[in-house]
């Protein structure tokens, strides 16, 4: 499993800038990476349609990224071959004002999947340890003095904890959590932003606010390496994937997925015997009509 | 404040058979009492405006008992006084299937007040450690067997610490959340039962499968006991109120909300110079008309 070098379990500790943006150091070759690819997503489907009948484990999956680091289209290419009855993709935006009077994971939950389904998130509760740290949002939100008024550091340590926590209750309550961090260069990001301003049909993924973050490209990368290093458990894995070629983030998605899909031991629900004869007997009067 | 008696925040052992079931210990006249609860449901309106107008902290009050405790009626008399926009009270039936697809604190998590809201839970997540237990109903569950294999007791005590961190996640979010279980003695409870039998008005609060709770009486006094003290905390405390004179369950009830509004210091806004002069300017245009 090529993407077991780009996992964080919390022993090893993560240096974003040591790994590679790339595929070039994993001695792979394109064409037969998008080949594997497709019989990756295959299989996925395969197993997708075991948990579901099963029904007894919940798969989630965060994408989190800097811009243009291409979550949507790995998420997008990735989860075609899905049955979408099963698989929900959640894309998170800017909160709206009725998420922000609640607490931060009460979004997310509104999201969770039955047992047997798949959430796939675009954007999760790591913005509210990422973004709105960087941006210091918390200090504007309406809430008690006893927790805004904080030192940012303690109040995010303190954030980092609770997502621990959660996703630890998640495990014990038959969910799986998987957390993919796309690593995009800086040189990539720039080839991509100028990418959508040349192209008009990309216009729209643009916006002069792009430069401006852009400018904090070193303080995210910190951040995103605080918080893996903070949420990075055995049963919450993270992974940092090289996200400069597109062909290759795909492949490793899809191993990941299936990697977790397996550790679901999905299996078609084994019927009692008393529920086989049961469909012994349906036979028989559907055959005698 | 009386209420004070039945309070647990985990430093002190709960023993719930040492604890009076009713108001004679507490050397309180019925008269006066049920004239302060009046006028401390009339502080607990004006308190509420503020805490809706406010918006900075969400309260949560949850209720539990053994059946007949009469969870109802203390809540119907005690928040009628209050202002329904700002009070959502839910009632947690037996789970649905769809409850059950999720983890346990999902249909919780979809009745989390805004901030500035109070949510009132008539049965609540503790449920899934008490009747849940009781009935070892997990063991029917479509969940992994790594997380219903595991012996009873280890299953449960790793829910009273998830519900420990939950509780103390929305403390550490702006909310604050406070528990009460009315503790009725089993002769009281006979005396309402047969009331629900006499009464043709009454009849529809009663169930044949009542008895076989009852039965078991004991066993929920023994198992709330444990999760009270597994789950009393400083912010997140337990009151084991005395239940058999309900004029006197509902005053403490009063008391022990206002002491949560209390908690929250709620205040209406005040308003920036730059809002105030604002106002001022509306003032003038709607006087000269």
């Amino acid at each position: 499993m090529k993407a077991k070098k780009y996992r964080f379990n919390g022993k090893k500790i993560c240096h974003l800038r040591e790994l590679p943006t790339n595929a070039s150091q994993d001695d792979v070759n394109e064409q037969d990476i998008i080949a594997r690819t497709a019989r990756n997503i295959k299989k996925m489907s395969k197993l997708q349609e075991k948990l579901y009948a099963d029904g007894r484990e919940g798969l989630i999956i965060v994408f989190q990224a800097i811009d243009a680091a291409g979550k949507d289209s790995t998420i997008e290419h990735v989860c075609k071959g899905l049955n979408p009855q099963g698989v929900i993709v959640h894309s998170f935006k800017a909160p709206t004002s009725e998420d922000l009077a609640h607490d931060y994971l009460w979004r997310v939950n509104k999201c969770l999947p039955r047992r047997g389904e798949i959430a796939i998130l675009n954007r999760s509760h790591y913005e509210d340890v990422i973004t709105v740290k960087i941006h210091e949002m918390q200090k504007n939100y309406k809430m008690a003095e006893r927790t805004i008024g904080k030192d940012t550091q303690v109040f995010f340590e303190e954030r980092y904890k609770q997502i621990c926590h959660y996703e630890s209750y998640l495990y014990q309550n038959s969910y799986r959590i998987v957390k993919i961090f796309l690593n995009i260069s800086k040189d990539e990001q720039k080839k991509r932003f100028l990418n959508r301003i040349d192209r008009q049909d990309k216009n729209w993924k643009f916006s002069s606010s792009d430069l401006k973050e852009r400018a904090l490209f070193d303080t995210y990368v910190d951040q995103f390496e605080e918080v893996i290093n903070a949420t990075a458990k055995r049963h919450a894995l993270w992974y940092a994937l090289p996200a400069d070629d597109k062909w290759y983030t795909r492949y490793l998605v899809t191993e990941i997925i299936l990697d977790e899909l397996n550790k679901c031991h999905p299996d078609y629900p084994d019927l009692p015997d008393e529920e086989k004869a049961r469909l012994e007997e349906a036979r028989l009067k559907l055959m005698n009509e």
